[in-house]
């Protein structure tokens, strides 16, 4: 049994180990190359894999492309919640909210996310296979920021406010894509953190 | 009078005409297809106009595209003006203001330059070629809404409510990019009208 399952185990792990680097290379391609670039073959190369072996994992650029989304969007969150533990009470608290949920739309993940959805925008199987998980994506960071701000989901404007950061922070994202938008992007950071801490409770 | 005018100008006239019927159909063409089926051949069928006859105003793709950003950008810079002045004054008047702004970022122009943007964000050319029209176009929405709101450009706060509103309205529209989200919207410009209104002046 033990010899059996140790012979096993180092194929799991090395296909388990391929599949993330397929996966991760195709988010680095995507925020990089954009999406006419980013095909299983040219991911395989780029992560030095054997085409056959990356289509064994992925047998269409769909495939390989909506995993790549799923795979980096759970990883994404989890990193969320473990910054969302570390934001620390205070006045502060309103503008570090901000600052996590800005961080998280302006990172290579939303630059990778962006070429598949206007991608998407125009092929109607895609979006089929994208909406349900970003859909599932925007409910769970716009959770982490109601928790963060201890707001409560029957104040309306409570709720709007946090959506909205959403919205602003998708928008201070695509601001980012052609040029380094960073230090205007902070003083709106700021701006919106004080618009926070006088709509939401500081602290939960 | 049009029959004159008809017999003396009527190659120009057609001329300029062919251009816009290009510029207008490059636009519903990425709005619709999206970067990789908008070339100079598919804009030209699609807009009823030989290729040659294309490939005369727009010798290459990139000509055709950022072409078509300008002359549109123009086009609804001076819509813009005109509903900028239809804007009455009083108490509703931030909430329009923010209405205005958001559907300037959600029509079919922002759809297609979205296309645009996500190419250029991997193609150095086309990012050089879109950037100094895309600045100033931002400029000119942000001194609108800067004057509609009776604005101090001294006052570092209303400049980042207006920066803000233009980049919640860019949030806005990705998000009506794969879904119809026109409900949610609405409550997030109804809530963020009153935040600029207690945020800047009310009239000029």
């Amino acid at each position: 049994m033990p010899e059996r399952s140790r012979v096993r185990a180092p194929q799991q792990d090395r296909s388990r180990i391929t599949r993330q680097l397929l996966l991760e290379t195709t988010i680095d391609s995507l925020a990089a190359q954009g999406w006419v670039a980013t095909t299983v073959g040219s991911v395989a190369r780029q992560a030095g894999v054997s085409r056959g072996a990356a289509q064994h994992h992925f047998p269409t650029r769909e495939d390989l492309i909506t995993g790549a989304l799923e795979y980096m969007g759970e990883k994404r969150l989890i990193q969320a919640r473990e910054a969302a533990g570390a934001v620390p009470d205070g006045t502060d608290r309103p503008y570090a909210v901000a600052r996590l949920i800005v961080d998280f739309y302006t990172d290579e993940l939303f630059k990778a996310a962006l070429h598949v959805w206007t991608a998407a925008a125009s092929d109607e199987e895609l979006r089929a296979r994208v909406l349900p998980f970003e859909n599932r994506f925007s409910r769970e960071v716009f959770g982490i920021a109601m928790g963060l701000l201890g707001a409560d989901r029957e104040d309306s404007d409570a709720r709007r406010a946090v959506q909205a950061t959403l919205d602003l922070a998708r928008g201070l994202g695509l601001a980012d894509l052609l040029s380094d938008d960073s230090a205007r992007r902070e003083q709106v950071v700021e701006f919106w953190g004080r618009q926070l801490a006088a709509l939401a409770p500081a602290a939960p």
